[in-house]
């Protein structure tokens, strides 16, 4: 029987066309995919008739597989390929009785399965990768406008310097770069599995035995295969070598790590009290169930959800990489659906925070109200950089504190009291005032943001 | 749109009857249940009037309410209960347009959400306690049968000491009572959720305020609503106190730890060159697609993947307690999904583990078998407690590793070695040979079954 | 050679006296008192002499014992116990040569490390407990004083409806005693282990075969050894049985929850743009290198670390109950090192929480001023209430929104906008801008703040 | 006061030189060679006098910083660097007084850290890589010597086809090699981190004013100071971009995966039923407190022990991307204990698989027994290849699983019982007995080895 998941438990995912890369009629497709490609490959090499390779071809269409029966097969043998199998066998005898018996001729089990997936990951890693993209042109776009507002730098939850939104936004951009690179990566690397009962394509050449180049034959299979899949081909059987697995999980993490610190960054910034960005209102969204005057922050709070979920459950395939034998009771079988939770919350957060990126609006009056929050003691650090060498580090420091805690207690402004302090030391600065415009004291900020709309740039390039 | 999912990817829980349990129709019945007991138990405050309760009664039903749109909604509120309630009002007002307005009265989202989680909480632990106890109970008969059955105990892979069969089992049991118990207590500790908007009931009390005691009467209704749900009352609105998560976690981590014990030890006994104990076969289970000798365990590993996915899962929710604000963006939205998953792969766990329970075969002969095979090794630290007294603890400890180390390069017997060995220390020591008994050194193993019997009779009697 | 750890890296417990609990001195000094225990219920129960046992006690100090040689010998026989074992040995036989063979009698390594392993929990967790009564002790004051203060109620980092500060205090204060409760519960369960090799005390009882009741004796040794120690007496052997360390860990899981919801609030409050509550500063306190105005929340950013270290540290121990054997090679070695670092960063966010209730200063003013900030919409719910039996549901709704986004985009008052649309639709309500008085409308919130205050009395009568 | 750990509790690293790599005094160590280095580079840039940078060098050596009191200022700032420059800045005044002023110019305290921080993962995963390639070439060894050698290939704890030593070993070969790859990535990449208070670098350029190029001083010192400590140009600040530090995550958990599927392998294979392999055993390695007989796999043990222990910590790493603002409260805090732990577990597991493939021992004579255990049926999958198109794939299945049932049922050989069989079949089937030997039926076993050391030999090429 069918589980029904709309995703209304899953805001992560729910509505982002993410579910639907990896459900199980996904896998009912990557799964016959696979068998085809399998079939079609041993006809290339002359292992089995082309007919019986056509044949499989025409049986092998989702209409012919019952799930559900499947799905108790699980229960059954510990895996959904054995009654899957079965009934694709005889589905092909319907079409044409004497190309059943070459149906996943050689393959066990977890060859059919962990390519069918490898085919999904390949799906969903695509998905991301372009939304990550549509993420980063929001981004750049934003980058690039604001390339030199200023608003307060904050550490430890206080205003700690001056920086640009500019070079806020490129931060995330930097980060969402990187995270396609690792995305990319792992997509390119995704290989299909190939190895036979134990790894040792033994009955691949059992029945190659036939052939002039037996060995040769059973050795170039993979590549076939993955060539008609889309696939990297395996330089060695991995039922027991789980890297690709761990690579696609530590890309799927750094995907939700990376649009998590976005999503953090934003939700402090919608704060009541900050109101320095607000994702842009539609009808509909962000409201409550109670509260007539509420505009919650929607896409922030989903892609939140997906960085609080994915990383504890990918750690399920780093455990799975240390099992025994030539395939574990266990160890396998607990990746699966770990696996497809992992590349949905991914993909969803991608889809997201491409939204999020698009709908981010932009207060830079209430940016530049904040920054007066502290009457100038934002720019403390600069002070203390003019005044260090005037009056010596500790001296210095030690001024400005006190000037900082008078200001703070009495509401006054930062410059005039500091003026007046450094009268009384005898010590000449001129523009004191001027060293407390936060708008001249960013630092790089320009620079950098320019760097990382340069990095955007080439990574454009290097797809298209 | 509804994504598939049979559980072809789950092997922790296909087949099993708990995502059922668990699935979005489980989940929309209990979010209708929910408001209609706040209905009710507004009515019998006489905050509400009693024919609207029934008109929501009447309406309140899942035919009425599109789940696609429901999820459609949470991309854009963040969460699953405006649309929800939208459409049920919509529903209500069907059936008796003056009820309409009396729908989620007072009410925030996660008032409702986390009061039919809790439903949801309560069926499914309710069928793990029940399963687990049906487990209790095959695992009470072996340990009965096999009380005194010697088999070689294990250490870091090695033969160790004798223990029984018996005791095995009973230490399984004894695991299995202590998570009956731990599910037990979380179970009975699971409340309704009514806080309002903030926790502070106020729209609730606004509500009241024509009542003659209106705080006693918002005071009073969540144990009203508890009442009818078969929930216990909240002592504090706990929109951010996750402390009843937190024990359903806790309970959920011990069940599948518990229970991956008992796994394991069956994966290592059933294993081909040990063979104490199998999965009783089944035509169709544990066959493999490549291999006809097969005969897979399958309980076992489907356990031990539950095993495996469980935790880490479940370690959302412990990371979802701390969160900011009355509500925060992301925390409690993060602990949905893996509470349900969470969920389906104990209940998956606690079925199969009385299916394994029941299915376990033991074979006597293979434990004594495997008892011989060291020769006598495995007794030795019976010899070594007799022998220590006569020539002290450090000789008796080197005689007799020397004399472990000559049998095991020379295929000899131990006693044999080791009777020469004492005569040349001229130390007299009756029966040797009897010292290797191994069903004579398996300490308390008897008096410890029979305890752990005592506790299962004394669980058995507390509930029923 | 011992690795030096002042905690430079660790804020969760660095100078919180937590780690000196746990450390390898602390650690040895339990493994010794184990012994010592284990002896004289020996000597009490006539398997061992009286003598043996007194010279036990006298050799059994921490200056006769290397622990670099222990370490070294951790990596040859993978636990510290055969070498702890060796040392003790010699240092009895210097002080009485015919006490040595008495030392560790009948036991297995297991026994005295997870023994010496539950001791470090009593004294950790009875630290905690205290750590978390002074805590409590600090918000009950705060609740007490601020039971009416009112402040903006946030969800979803938005202004939501008006709560108190003694609510929120409350919250925190419900949260500490669910913890309380926890893990009292924990250290009270904490057992002896006392098995021997595989769990049958098999050693034990042949070494009690000359007395008048071998395995009256040996069943009796366990609760002896439990009595001298101050731990509970197993009712069997836990060498397989591995809840006790999962309750510990589920109840310090649960401590760095609960106080991360304290820390993740302060946090919030404490931003420079909000200001409602500071840490209060002391000299160095909160200081930056480089910013001369900087004050940062300490106590709040220590438990906060805690509270994202622990959970996923904690899984390690609940992972290593689904493991093989009578002992597994790596399940029960993993768990030491996790146990030690959850108990002393449990132990450091105690006490960091303890300081920061202390610490804690209120701006009631701040929170006024907040409330005022979105000019009336964060009583929106209620004129909502007020106003649907009036207009009905869907109309009030839809004109509250309506006259919220006016105010907000003119910065009106909510108040006068409403007054004039009223008075549009022909509806008389009395006093709308009494309505909009935010501490008018705290619902329940002083009648929770005396029931959690109510609790926290009954649990310190328990206590004392 | 400083926490005794001399690796007591910690098996998974302890006595491997692991620990010192990391500890207070290697962080020490590197937080002023980070100093130093950040004062040369200013100086080469003319920012500070040359004389300057000469006297922070001299003044930068451990004993001039007390350890002790920086932990204390953790508990004081959130961080150990501010208390550390105090000290740092006191000791080069002692040195030349007019120096002290030039102490950590422009930095902030996450600056220094960082980079420390990247010091201690260099010089780990330097190690690590190192032990890993000592660890491969035992293996290549392996692999090259057993090639050809023939045990039972086994999945889900069964006899499944026979496999070589050999693959196995290049298997485990293999795996280490992506782990090479990816530790080598992870180490090329790791970068110096200055990016001042709030990741502008606004300090450093200040300070740089007074050159004639302000803003390419500025830009060209993070690449000076990373030349200096060996480590790569940051091309981004990234207090607020974690991809370094979960690459190196990643590898390490990578690490101990890969090292714990080698570790389960042989502790399959070690098991006292199957004997295939040992560890080699030394004097007092794998001793046991109670049983004199015990020889336990100790390195394997250990290797196990981190398996389990290290991605569940790092995933702290990972949670710690998705933070606030330029520097959050927790989040980078979080970082640091877990980050030390998982390199000193990662080069502990790497230490003990070199030590662990130069002890391992090979059975060829148990391989070869346990392959004659079911009487054939390990051939079976052949049989079933040969026999399907000559009886149809399903026919030939039954047949097979009939024939596996009745020897295994009656002790008989398969290859007897199989040619009765097909004689009252009627079908002919030359050589039966031959078709059952599993030397004949390792498929591409060899070549995979082959294709394994070609792997290795070009990785040792690239490296030297």
């Amino acid at each position: 029987m069918s589980t029904l998941d709309y995703g209304i438990l899953a805001p992560a995912w729910a509505a982002t066309g993410a579910a639907e890369l990896v459900d199980d009629n996904a896998l009912l497709k990557a799964m016959l995919a696979t068998e085809v490609a399998l079939a079609e490959a041993q006809a290339e090499l002359g292992v089995i008739p082309a007919g019986a390779a056509a044949a499989i071809r025409v049986a092998a269409v989702p209409a012919r597989i019952d799930l559900a029966a499947i799905a108790a097969g699980v229960r059954e043998t510990a895996n959904p390929v054995v009654a899957f199998v079965e009934q694709l066998t005889a589905a092909v005898r319907s079409v044409d009785p004497s190309a059943a018996e070459y149906v996943h001729r050689g393959s066990t089990s977890q060859d059919i399965l962990d390519t069918a997936l490898m085919l999904l990951c390949a799906a969903t890693l695509d998905r991301i990768a372009n939304d990550l993209l549509a993420c980063a042109d929001g981004l750049a776009a934003l980058a690039e406008r604001h390339r030199d507002t200023p608003l307060a730098g904050r550490t430890l939850t206080q205003h700690a310097v001056p920086v640009t939104f500019g070079l806020k936004t490129a931060t995330w951009l930097h980060l969402v770069l990187d995270v396609v690179d690792r995305v990319r990566r792992a997509r390119a690397a995704l290989p299909v599995s190939l190895g036979g009962a134990a790894g040792t394509l033994a009955a691949y050449h059992q029945y190659a035995l036939d052939t002039t180049d037996p060995a040769g034959v059973t050795l170039r299979l993979p590549a076939l295969v993955a060539r008609r899949l889309g696939l990297a081909e395996p330089v060695f059987p991995w039922h027991g070598v789980r890297t690709p697995l761990a690579d696609v999980a530590a890309s799927l993490m750094v995907t939700t790590g990376a649009l998590g610190k976005l999503a953090a960054d934003v939700l402090v910034l919608t704060r009541t009290e900050i109101g320095e960005v607000a994702e842009e209102q539609a009808p509909g969204r962000g409201t409550s169930s109670a509260m007539p005057q509420k505009h919650n922050p929607v896409f922030s709070t989903l892609i939140a959800t997906a960085a609080r979920q994915l990383p504890p459950i990918a750690l399920v395939l780093f455990g799975s990489m240390a099992v025994e034998d030539e395939r574990s009771s266990g160890g396998w079988h607990a990746e699966w659906q770990p696996l497809r939770e992992c590349l949905r919350i991914g993909a969803g957060a991608a889809a997201n925070a491409a939204s999020l990126a698009a709908a981010l609006r932009v207060s830079p009056e209430a940016m530049a109200a904040n920054l007066r929050l502290t009457r100038g003691a934002i720019v403390s650090e600069r002070a203390n950089v003019v005044l260090a060498p005037l009056l010596g580090k500790a001296n210095a420091k030690r001024l400005l504190a006190e000037v900082t805690s008078a200001a703070e207690r009495d509401g006054a402004d930062l410059a005039d009291l500091l003026t007046v302090a450094l009268e009384q030391t005898g010590v000449a600065v001129p523009n004191v005032s001027g060293l407390f415009d936060p708008s001249g004291y960013t630092g790089m900020s320009g620079p950098l943001v320019d760097r990382a709309l340069q990095r955007f740039e080439s990574v454009q390039k290097e797809i298209t």
